[in-house]
């Protein structure tokens, strides 16, 4: 098959569409051919060197694909050949073919085309794990999400509206920001002209945000405390500002606050299907309904991995950039 | 009545016991004739002008008592006059009366006098709050007491074995430790000889510590934080080690770990309620059935409260220091 390698860490221009042998499906896994893939700020790291696929996983980037299931590994059931379904994936989504742990599967959700559904694991994932499984978002509560025109923050937005909570989002430009707003976000704050603390502030009469959703790390870590509401919840899903900062630990304890950090590649395989099962349960309906759908910016054929990456770091994209296998 | 009162910040000779109006009972409000009171570290800022008492709470010192309920307030169901009783308190305790929040009292647990009594509320509901309701400790983990010996560490020694879980410790002198190891701690560290990091590491076959019950803040953040299992859990409940330290979130973020900051004293009416009914539901009957019980260092008349003091902050105590009242 073919695949996106890295054979140096580097530029763009590191990623080369190649001739790789077929992946074999083994004990608990399907084998899926990928119809698309889509682009996650992981895969630039892993592209720089400075984020390895963990033990066992493939050496292709990619973290989440859509298609259909073309061989069942020993020991998986309620899974068929021929099944369209979309997958999170420890990596090689940039491929024709993939192994997928079972647990990882997700059905395409009806009323959704099979590339499309690409878009989803990823951003569905992270989001409900860390919004509504760690930092257990209540109706009655104010989401902040920083990057609301990300893949993430266009995801986080509709779930947090579909749950009944008021939405909050940074973003760079006008443009971004009308955007979120048609997603259903009600405060929007442009961090290039705005105090998003002040901001924050002033639109929950001085209460602060509840849930913060934050991709920032350190650059955002004491302004997210002063932004946090009493009892509020900091969930860090990334550290685009860096890695370390001063904690205020008077300021959090006043708030009877927290902090949580995660990821998705990491975590073993049974925490991956609690949260897949947990996505189909609760996400899965809503998308069915209407009520939520993915975010695409642009299609690009795989081959073109580099330019789609390109799109990512200028930050001008709205939603999720997808990479279609031939 | 009399009480003690602080009319300048200072050390322990501030607390002077003199004569002062009684307390009136409000509306949902007893009136509690106190038997004893118990010290807190933060009485000890309280006398020290850094912590004062909350908006419409007592201004003498004292967290938490023991004693008979005298008088009920307008709309107080569920209790009698003549009841002895322990109470939650949010300052005013260091007195021969106090006006308590029904939903702050709780019942004398049976096979315990009164007086001891007053050595439970504030370790209890602090233990449970933050082991427990927040850091979720489950029966197959490990939870790190820093302060093993303290009345918080005596307690979460003992509540952390009645679940199940395994407890590591940390104090200062070889006559602590061997206290803790009586409650049933398993691991036992001694912070002044041993790296607390490498002996949690070495104790837990590398694993870490599931939750971390904190009581130095800066200090130990960082530390805390390389002692963190994955998915584990720091609750940081006091700062006498500092309020501002350097936060690795990579380091948070690779173990999916989390922190959290909590007070007893601002939560609101109906939070502290919530605690102190968890307390009685999961805790009370651990004590009835002699399972736990609270760790008395010496008893001293309430007009020695600065003497009380010098001994918390001389850290030669094992457990509660009571006042008794005339």
């Amino acid at each position: 098959m073919h695949a996106i390698t890295i054979s140096e860490p580097g530029g763009p221009e590191a990623l080369v569409w190649g001739e790789v042998p077929d992946p074999v499906a083994g004990e608990g896994e399907v084998l899926v051919e990928v119809v698309a893939s889509a682009v996650n700020r992981a895969d630039i790291m892993q592209r720089q060197g400075f984020y390895n696929p963990p033990p066992g996983a493939s050496p292709y980037p990619g973290l989440e694909c859509s298609g259909r299931i073309t061989e069942i590994g020993p020991g998986v059931s309620g899974w068929s050949v021929g099944d369209e379904v979309c997958a999170l994936l420890a990596g090689g989504g940039y491929a024709e073919k993939v192994a997928v742990p079972a647990g990882q599967l997700l059905p395409v959700p009806a009323g959704l085309d099979l590339k499309q559904a690409a878009a989803l694991p990823e951003v569905v994932c992270t989001v409900w794990s860390n919004v509504f499984m760690v930092a257990h978002l209540r109706p009655t509560e104010t989401l902040l999400v920083h990057g609301g025109s990300s893949g993430i923050g266009t995801m986080a937005i509709q779930l947090a509206k579909a749950v009944g909570a008021k939405v909050a989002v940074t973003a760079g430009t006008k443009e971004k920001l009308d955007y979120c707003a048609e997603l259903g976000a009600d405060i929007l704050i442009n961090y290039r002209e705005q105090d998003f603390v002040a901001e924050i502030e002033r639109a929950t009469d001085g209460a602060g945000a509840d849930v913060i959703l934050d991709n920032m790390g350190a650059k955002y870590l004491d302004r997210n405390v002063q932004a946090l509401a009493v009892n509020g919840r900091l969930a860090i899903i990334g550290m685009q500002g860096g890695i370390k900062a001063e904690l205020n630990i008077a300021a959090l304890l006043g708030k009877r606050a927290a902090i949580s950090a995660t990821s998705l590649r990491a975590r073993p395989l049974g925490e991956k299907a609690a949260i897949v099962a947990a996505v189909r349960e609760h996400v899965w309906p809503l998308i069915e309904g209407g009520r939520i759908r993915p975010v695409v910016d642009r299609e690009l054929p795989m081959s073109e991995a580099g330019t789609a990456h390109q799109v990512l770091e200028d930050s001008g994209h709205i939603g999720k950039v997808l990479l279609v296998a031939p």
